[in-house]
């Protein structure tokens, strides 16, 4: 038995805690902020047998991966003075820590 | 040294850590939700000395069994209606998740 | 490889959470409360090499070591009948709990 701590980004979440569920892996969630990641993170307790460690580990990099994002800042009331003040910039967004525990007893009642 | 990690339901949270602190063992509560048990769950933190693992996981069964609680459930304005469409349905409550981690130092300052 | 669980108060959470980032490690911080440590207190978690565990525990002893502090504590209006009623008494504040973890992967995405 395993205890998989991911910490991902609060918008990677829901999706991952879904897809988790599809493959019949619950996951508890614990709100957490700051640290690993930027601001707004989440952190999952998943609790699992040691060979679907692999499986669970490839979910977390299918649904958090670390991609860039194109956003759209400027001033504020730069695109009334001028459209071309409003560039769009990549952002960074995903990512995850994840730490996997070895569990000396696994008890659900 | 042991880290018990417990998933329990939030209405059976305060029996426990009360029932656990009579005993003196301390927990520390984060806030958690959905996952392995319905949602409103809190995940307790208790450090212990290994030899004392049995009768934190006998008070985790004794004070969060799963167990079935009659609750009346019926159609809005059903009871107004026709007492017998109110039936009381039976419903399960508590139950929990406990993993045993173990500990390579604990300090306490 | 080795997971750190900091339960600190919540007044010392920043300054460690500032420290241990200035020195490269970064945590998450989990809302927890009551147990371990009086009311108001933060769980964090520090992911991290072996070698560097006892930095890092030094640096917790320093930023939440137990310590007395004077605080000024009366009746209502006590200090406005007679000033000798406001008796500062010292209160203990600090202390944590730290459980280091063994790791079996870390995977940062
Ligand atoms: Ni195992
Ligand atoms: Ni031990
Ligand atoms: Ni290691």
């Amino acid at each position: 038995m395993k205890l998989v701590i991911a910490i991902v980004q609060d918008t990677d979440a829901p999706g991952l805690t879904k897809a988790l569920l599809e493959r019949g892996f619950r996951s508890t969630k614990l709100a957490s902020t700051g640290g690993f990641l930027r601001e707004g993170n989440t952190t999952l307790l998943i609790g699992l047998e040691d060979e679907k460690v692999p499986e669970v580990l490839e979910l977390i990099k299918e649904k958090c991966r670390t991609r860039t994002r194109l956003v759209s800042r400027g001033l504020p009331f730069a695109e009334a003075l001028d459209p071309f003040l409003v560039q769009p910039v990549e952002v960074q967004v995903g990512g995850a820590v994840v730490f996997v525990l070895p569990v000396e007893h696994f008890v659900k009642l």
